[in-house]
């Protein structure tokens, strides 16, 4: 067993060349560069090159240093490569973090506050009643239902959509398309945790956007081509949407005068909702390749035709 | 049994008044005003003059419309008046989402991001090690023991300090001055949730924030006078505290021009942390009421010699 790394933003002889190694002392890893012999058996890749794939037609396994694998399933890939992804690794607590604090700061209106204490006012606003915000969760997976539980522990009401039907503990179910307007319109804050594939690029656009319940916030943490950027801006602007929260964009990083930058009902963040972890990415990795080894099932195995 | 109504900020005929008659409608409910006759049992509270407690001797119950009875209790009352207070009755799930927004602000530095966003600017920041940031809670009551179980749903080590020993699941206890100075060493994130007592004011002074881990972040949702202010501008100024944020102050409404409302690692609020919900407070109202009209003994009564 020989093992690739392609970590874009890394160079050779880096932490996570170092922390791979040491965790797997008996299988090489080397860092990627053109013209490599075709002899490598998985690749650890983040926004990896087509010539990787071009030039070691032979490896069976990709693992992907991150969560989503759309960028990684638009390359040409060998036919029989399986793709495995990191799974949650330190990233749910972290999106956990991240939608209650929004959730929070638009709830408890903390932007007016902040505005308030810059013009040095003091006046207390109204409470709101939770109930009334009820918060659904596009995607049910390993980070969405993670976020449904942190947003259930500030008492809020959470719904939730999958493809398929799921379980998960006070949370209300929705699934598949058929279930998709009752589950918006049952919702005023929309959270977005799917993986972006063929059938969820757009989903997000004026017309369901317009199904929530009004002075509703969007909280886009997954990848920005699920909405239609223009479409949020016309529910923005016309009042429908009180707020939105970006940490993903269509474009990334976001150009230079985009009016997103500067609407005064976006908050954006740059894709930092869910970092990897190197530690916890490590120790996942690692096991992964154990397992592989031993001959067993993969762990976080990405179904190519579905997307995710 | 008779009962008078004192809010400051209601009039007769409020809300609060219908619809506590509408809880308890075999007992008459009256708005206090100067000269009443003495013939009332129990009085409903905030912020009262002294003339409702010279006027009104034979009281036997005030209850408090808050959580806090420190200005209740700093007027001449009746010796043998006994003291009622709200019990969370919907606060502590306020003070959660307070104190959790709080905490992943600054854990996550999103204040830079917000700056970020307003200069143009897209960078990320490295993640910082959770375990590195424990959060520690003066005050394990009805709040602080709510708080501790929120802020240890994102996964940060969580302790706690009280006047007697406790002991809530997961969190690391202290209790009592001799163990103070340990668990604020063993602390990054203070979190204030004491009542305001004779041995609590000013407990949060220069020699305690010093005793903190450095870089950290005091959050102060209690009482203004529980820290000294002079202090917190001082360890805020030489950069051992890297963050403040109160929702209470020394002095409220702020006045004007006060260096608290423009220091640039100050966030404050004007007292929002927690508001009185008046379904949930009417409710625990009647319920003790109805309590006390059985003989039985009362809920939430106030230590009026320790002064919480
Ligand atoms: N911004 C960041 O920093 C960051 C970091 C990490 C991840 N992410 C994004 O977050 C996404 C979710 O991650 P995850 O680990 O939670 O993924 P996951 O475990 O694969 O869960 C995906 C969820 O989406 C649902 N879903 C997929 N296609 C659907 C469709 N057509 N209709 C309805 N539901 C559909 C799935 O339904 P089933 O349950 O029926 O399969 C599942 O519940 C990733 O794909 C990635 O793009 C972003
Ligand atoms: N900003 C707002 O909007 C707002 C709203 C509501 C309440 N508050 C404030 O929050 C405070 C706490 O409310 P609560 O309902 O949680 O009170 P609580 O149930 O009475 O709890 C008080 C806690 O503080 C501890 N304590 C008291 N004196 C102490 C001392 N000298 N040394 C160490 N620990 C001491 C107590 O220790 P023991 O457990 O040993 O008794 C207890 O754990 C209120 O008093 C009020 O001032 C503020």
């Amino acid at each position: 067993m020989k093992i690739l790394l392609c970590n874009r933003a890394e160079r050779p002889g880096s932490a996570w060349q170092r922390e791979l190694q040491a965790a797997l002392p008996a299988v090489p890893i080397d860092p990627w560069q053109p013209g490599m012999a075709a002899e490598y058996d998985w690749a650890l890749v983040w926004n990896p090159p087509q010539q990787l794939f071009d030039e070691q037609p032979q490896l069976k396994v990709a693992f992907n240093l991150g969560a989503g694998v759309d960028k990684l399933l638009s390359l040409r890939l060998p036919p029989a490569l399986q793709v495995l992804r990191l799974q949650d690794a330190g990233m749910a607590v972290q999106m956990a973090e991240y939608v209650c604090h929004a959730l929070i700061d638009f709830f408890r209106q903390l932007g007016v506050y902040r505005a308030q204490q810059r013009q040095g006012l003091w006046q207390p606003h109204a409470a709101r009643e939770r109930r009334a915000y009820p918060v659904g969760i596009l995607g049910l997976g390993v980070l969405g239902t993670r976020v449904a539980r942190a947003v259930q522990a500030f008492d809020f009401p959470v719904l939730g959509w999958s493809r398929t039907p799921r379980a998960v503990a006070g949370v209300r179910c929705f699934a598949g398309a058929g279930e998709l307007d009752a589950f918006l319109a049952a919702s005023r804050v929309l959270v977005c945790l799917l993986p972006l594939t063929a059938t969820t690029r757009g989903l997000v656009d004026r017309a369901r956007l317009r199904c929530l319940q009004p002075g509703g916030c969007l909280i886009n943490i997954a990848r920005g081509d699920l909405v239609v950027e223009d479409d949020l801006r016309a529910v923005l602007d016309d009042g429908h949407l009180a707020a939105a929260v970006l940490d993903v964009m269509a474009e990334e990083p976001l150009p230079a005068g985009h009016w997103l930058w500067s609407h005064p009902k976006v908050t954006l963040t740059p894709h930092i909702s869910a970092m990897t972890l190197r530690r916890e990415a490590v120790a996942q990795i690692a096991q992964a390749v154990q397992t592989g080894l031993r001959g067993e099932a993969l762990p976080g195995l990405v179904d190519r035709a579905r997307g995710y």
